[in-house]
């Protein structure tokens, strides 16, 4: 980051508190999905399991990079300069690498396909989302335009895929669903489409006439917003999700169900 | 805040210590409500979860609070110096930001209307929440007596809408509700339009002939009581609503009704 130029303190501030409202909310939101796995029918508590993790993990690293912040400025009164120790933007990085894999697993979940289906999906688009970030990093720490569109352009193959995967390959799967789950399925199938499509507009702020500081501030404050949807706001739709599908198909949520569907369920 | 006039030692202890005791409340009330979930009816599991949630998310903010009061001034003897350091009453907003709107959702929830009067009127009275911290903020930094009216003036819109659902919106539903938790939704209902009252009141503190010092630590003593009401004092009578609730509807709460009773319950 380019430290000879340093934010506002107004900026400073915007960015510090925007760190530490999302690890709020990544924690609140993990506690919640925790909580809440006893009000879902048994074959939905896996998805709520792994959409706590991913905000668990969320929380883990905002709570780093708010302390990296911290530490790459020194603020005194209305003065903010450099303290010379870089602001290690990687950690979302680490943090994607692990989440956003963890992110299409539970939409496969709550989704509750036949176990050998669940399988071989999650598999094949957990592996595509690693491979999406991996291939971005390369082009997020190059220094110049060729570079960095080269490898921009690669991890935009595996993100297509998922696309694919999402809308198409999954669209057979969502028929079937409950009537009353269906629009959320597709909200939350739309709300990770959109949020994942902000990375890519962040990724290309360096090549905007944008420069400095205020590049520096919208890169954080975009990249905050867009972990907030993809990961609370999916996190809190899996539930309802799972929730809705559990009366559909239970009644029960408690999981007092005849023993043949109990069956059938561990079949699954 | 205006560091040339400094407090007080004994103005900078009580604010320290009211911080402290704040999120000792706030902590053992999440507790509280969290070890309560199983002695609830299913069916109003989730509004304790969720009232704890926001005891648990004002407790980390409080905890905040507390140390950014710590970094703010220099207390040796009785004599009391700014550090420099700006006090962080953001942490405020972002708390509000994320427990307002939750707080309107537990009212919502402990009512227990149909799944889709829930979802509406969850969603209706958390946006209107939101909307009425953000236009709240720019006045609160606001150092001009303009601008802060204005924002005051424009946040008081979606407040009153809120109070309007209250009272009349929600008067309905509160005539369906048993016997015995009317009167403590009432209260709950009541207990949040005082608190939340009080922070208009704070807000225009500014304007009045309080100086320095002494606004400082009204301002912080003031909203720190407003929060305990609001946050954990709503948050225990949510419990008995939902604890009564669960008697009048099921005589007993660990949930063990008949099987048509608990698909009936599912459904909601």
């Amino acid at each position: 980051m380019d430290q000879s130029q340093t934010i506002s303190a107004a900026q400073y501030f915007f960015v510090y508190n925007a760190f530490s409202f999302t690890f709020a909310t990544m924690a609140a939101t993990t506690l919640f999905l925790w909580l809440s796995k006893s009000e879902v029918a048994p074959p939905y508590r896996t998805a709520l399991v792994i959409s706590g993790l991913v905000t668990a993990i969320a929380a883990y690293h905002y709570l780093r990079i708010f302390e990296s912040w911290q530490a790459a400025y020194e603020v005194s009164g209305t003065t903010v300069t450099g303290t010379g120790n870089a602001f290690n933007d990687a950690y979302r990085y680490v943090d994607w690498l692990l989440t956003v894999p963890l992110l299409l697993i539970e939409l496969v979940l709550v989704m509750r396909l036949s176990s050998e289906e669940t399988y071989s999906k999650a598999t094949r688009l957990g592996l595509a989302a690693a491979l999406m970030i991996i291939l971005g990093y390369p082009g997020e720490v190059a220094t110049d335009t060729g570079t960095r569109v080269l490898w921009g352009t690669l991890s935009t193959i595996p993100f297509l895929y998922i696309v694919y995967e999402l809308f198409v390959g999954l669209g057979a799967a969502i028929k079937r669903q409950p009537e009353s789950a269906r629009n959320l399925i597709n909200n939350a199938r739309w709300l990770t489409f959109a949020s994942w499509g902000f990375y890519p507009i962040v990724y290309m702020i360096p090549f905007t006439s944008f420069e400095g500081p205020n590049v520096e501030t919208a890169l954080q404050i975009g990249y905050t917003v867009a972990d907030i949807i993809a990961k609370a706001g999916v996190g809190v739709l899996i539930f309802l999700i799972a929730r809705r599908k559990s009366v559909a198909e239970y009644g029960d949520v408690e999981g007092n169900y005849p023993p043949q569907e109990a069956a059938a369920m561990a079949r699954h």
